[in-house]
């Protein structure tokens, strides 16, 4: 396969974990026969620096004509402080969901063996886990009106949806359950907001068409506790914008592997990979950030292709590395820690 | 003191716990020389039964002209299966809430010694813990115009603040850190919505005002994971009405107690208290659940009329039930339970 993907490396540790992921790619690209074309482009705080704004209409080209986009973090302490300044970081990443038409994220949250003491929540409460949330990117209260009024005094945000938005992510959700366990989990507010109700009435229709997956309905509070009540017992859970983004964030902190978890941002055209952990601006240039997220997430780039024993290949070498203690420092537990750029070159050997 | 209490037990267990709950304050009346008059009044399911709505206004009535609220738990099965059911228990929460003007809830979260190893958390993880969220709960999207369009094909919600809401639950978030380790964290999620910009802003500026408060700005994300992973590294938190629907209850498994916890929902004029706990119908009658956490909303009742010795008193006699083992089947851990009865009738002994 001829593959073209844009390279979004980022800020902080961003350029060092998408250097590995690189790597990994490339002797995987090797090894099973394909060709991958590397476009890299500016994004985040480099982009700001460069351009003037964080998802520059270069890029924007690079990402439209790609076949996927890997992407590394954005965001960096001098733009921190103030998050009304009129160029931040986020807004580009809020831009490029938009324009790329990213609807779906995919966030699995799954225990590694070797680390499951490194999870916040005791052993039997965290072992087997293995969920994944579909969360809703480009509408809601994310992209809804928002403004001002009383000169300044009184603030507000519209959250919208449309049923065809609902129903363009839950069927990747009915999708996604029928090649896991086929239960599914919608979850919602809707005993208050109106955009709850709709979402429910449409899942709840949807559900004729896929008569072997057991749905059920959530609140998203009873969901903020049973997560850490008991996270083994959810599968597939679908959400909007803003309940995905609390609730995944909190997923992925229980299984103490946060540091490993890729994710995925599925659009029409064009899907974006990249880790779920943030560009750790003082870990800059040490040789020292974990890259096994961003190779993960190139893991789900190459599954998303198809390609699942390329996919799987990478897996199986992360889970080797992992029992051979070829990890970096946040995961050497006073053993021998390796940098980000050897255990790079170990995946690459190892894949 | 002469206390008018309006007392709404509501469903399920409601009931059962509040009964506990003015066993024990008549306790503490007789000891220390006060006169309580109880106020009954229909609530949730069951006013919907008797007189068709959830809230009547024979029991605003009762509430508007009552020193104080004492309110047990509201919903019940019959109610749960459609949540656009024009008349659902939550509703007649939501207008309550509204008509009283209860514009702040207080959500302690705390540990007991003897109850650690019940926390889903590792016990490093959890000791110590002691934060209280302070929740904006008569604004927001709850509250904001909500509709559908297109046919119902599109729905809205709409999520309003003004600077004086957001001052007045501040104000309270402030002056409850004065009395505490005098750290304040604001929620918000201000790299998104307008609405949490107005919030920040209106924080920041009112920082001068209590110059010994060290404020904190963190993002809701942010939040739902550093309470898993750090919980005890909180301890005032004030926050928007439906991030602190989530992160309240996402606080109230952490600790384990969850059956023990009290709430109070302050409004400028009357104020209510209730377990945080719901209605758990499948325990109705049996006279097994735990009265506990009815009784401290109690605690905090008195309290909240400066009746600190009487509020003092009442945890004193919760602690030592708990050192005793005078508990019901939630926290027996195998040994003997108590009734809910049993229960109050020794607190009630012990006060
Ligand atoms: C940076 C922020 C705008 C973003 C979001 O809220 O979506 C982030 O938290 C995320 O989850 O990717
Ligand atoms: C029942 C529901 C409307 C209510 C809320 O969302 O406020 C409940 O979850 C709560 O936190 O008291």
């Amino acid at each position: 396969m001829k593959l073209n993907i844009a390279l979004l490396a980022g800020d902080g540790i961003g350029p060092e974990v998408i250097n590995e992921a690189v790597k990994v790619s490339d002797a995987i690209a090797k090894k099973f026969g394909h060709e991958i074309t590397w476009k890299p482009a500016l994004t985040g705080a480099a982009a700001i620096d460069a351009v003037g704004e964080p998802y520059p209409d270069a890029t924007h080209e690079v990402c439209k004509n790609a076949d996927a986009v890997l992407f590394g973090a954005i965001g960096h302490p001098k733009y921190d402080n103030d998050p009304s300044a009129p160029v931040r970081p986020e807004q580009g990443l809020l831009k490029m969901r938009k324009a790329l038409g990213l609807f779906a994220n995919v966030r699995p949250t799954f225990t590694f063996p070797s680390l499951l003491d490194k999870s916040p929540l005791k052993r039997e409460r965290i072992e087997g886990t293995d969920l994944v949330f579909l969360r809703e990117l480009t509408g809601g209260i994310y992209f809804g009106e928002k403004g001002r009024k009383d000169n300044g005094d009184t603030a507000y945000d519209n959250c919208v949806y449309t049923r065809a938005e609902v129903q363009r992510l839950a069927k990747k959700g009915f999708e996604l359950a029928m090649t896991r366990s086929k239960k599914l989990c919608c979850v919602d507010k809707a005993n208050v907001l109106e955009t709850s109700r709709l979402w429910r009435e449409t899942v709840q229709a949807m559900e004729k068409d896929y008569p072997e997956v057991e749905v059920s309905y959530e609140f998203v509070d009873a969901v903020a506790m049973r997560l850490v009540q008991w996270p083994n017992s959810y599968d597939v859970l679908i959400t909007e914008n803003l309940f995905g983004d609390i609730l995944t964030d909190e997923a992925s902190v229980i299984s103490g592997s946060m540091g490993l978890m890729p994710s995925a941002s599925m659009g029409a055209e064009v899907s974006l990979f990249e880790p779920i952990h943030g560009s750790y601006p003082q870990a800059t240039g040490l040789n020292i950030a974990n890259p096994m997220a961003t190779i993960l997430s190139a893991a789900m780039m190459f599954e998303n292709f198809g390609l699942m024993e390329e996919g799987k290949a990478i897996r199986d070498a992360v889970n080797k590395a992992l029992e051979a203690g070829v990890v970096t420092e946040d995961l050497a537990n006073g053993g021998k820690a390796y940098g980000t750029k050897e255990v790079g070159d170990w995946l690459a050997a190892n894949v």
